[in-house]
């Protein structure tokens, strides 16, 4: 039971944000703009970041949810999502985003220990000034997203197959409209 | 020096918020929300708990930043703010704030560890739902907001006395008109 009265039949994020909409709508403006904004980074690649940062903290809701946007995204390449959220920065994906994983599981940990020289590996793996950015600022966020969700004891469904449908309506409209 | 460029001479987040502003307009805006929006708790004490979160986050622009504020809108009581740094929830602050505090720092280490005791403590101590809400997603955000700052490495005065006039401004204007 979550520790504070919210709407009922709303999982994670979702019933917090829909009792609190002064602070809801700038959580989901700013989800928007980081996963679907301007970025050298695809929106799948940052719903992959998105959903790998999540895992690593433990929030079902968060993971889940993020994992099936990721795939809808990815499309053909869906599988990306399981294989970082099982093997993190040494997953198949690529050096870049490489890279921007082991950024991003650093970030999480503490943002004090990211070194000269995971940016400088991001850097020659191609990533621009713009993605290293992004990336630390999608990780961070899922710490207070994840934190969110948690610190009140929401509820979420265990089984990833009841965020398929949840997943492909954020894929495919984003943040802000498809919440309401 | 930052991981990425950013205007020279901007402190902390303030940097990474100015150059790139389609991010940093939202984070000002939930700022906003977040510390002088509608509250069952004052903006002194919101500011109280941010700067607890970033002290514990070992942040020094965030917690010099956010003690600064506070110290303005406790006014005779900005004591307050250098006893709750240094004792956290047994500080001398009244058993609703320590109580809260006490739920900050388990949001800081991890969501799940907010125990339904700890909501009763802050409960019989005169918190009500929103405070509790407030509480939670102010320790998530700070969270993040001290990630973003020092995953890009970003610069901050270590002395005090940097921040009077930045903390001065912030207190009387807040954070959506004082940065720019």
């Amino acid at each position: 039971m979550p520790h504070i009265e919210l709407p009922p039949n709303l999982p994670g994020i979702v019933g917090p944000i829909t009792q609190y909409p002064e602070t809801g709508d700038l959580l989901n403006a700013l989800a928007e703009a980081l996963l679907r904004g301007p970025s050298s980074l695809t929106p799948g690649e940052r719903e992959t970041i998105a959903a790998y940062v999540s895992s690593r903290n433990e929030c079902t809701f968060c993971t889940e949810t993020h994992s099936s946007v990721a795939r809808h995204l990815l499309g053909d390449r869906a599988e990306i999502v399981d294989q970082v959220r099982a093997s993190g920065d040494r997953a198949l994906v690529g050096p870049k985003l490489q890279t921007l994983l082991a950024i991003a599981d650093k970030v999480r940990e503490d943002g004090r220990s990211v070194t000269v020289e995971d940016i400088a590996d991001a850097r020659a793996a191609g990533a621009d000034d713009k993605a290293i950015h992004d990336t630390v600022l999608i990780a961070a966020a899922f710490c207070m997203f994840n934190r969110y969700v948690d610190g009140l004891a929401t509820w979420a469904p265990l089984e990833p197959e009841a965020y398929v449908d949840h997943g492909k309506a954020l894929a495919e409209t984003g943040y802000v409209r498809s919440i309401r």
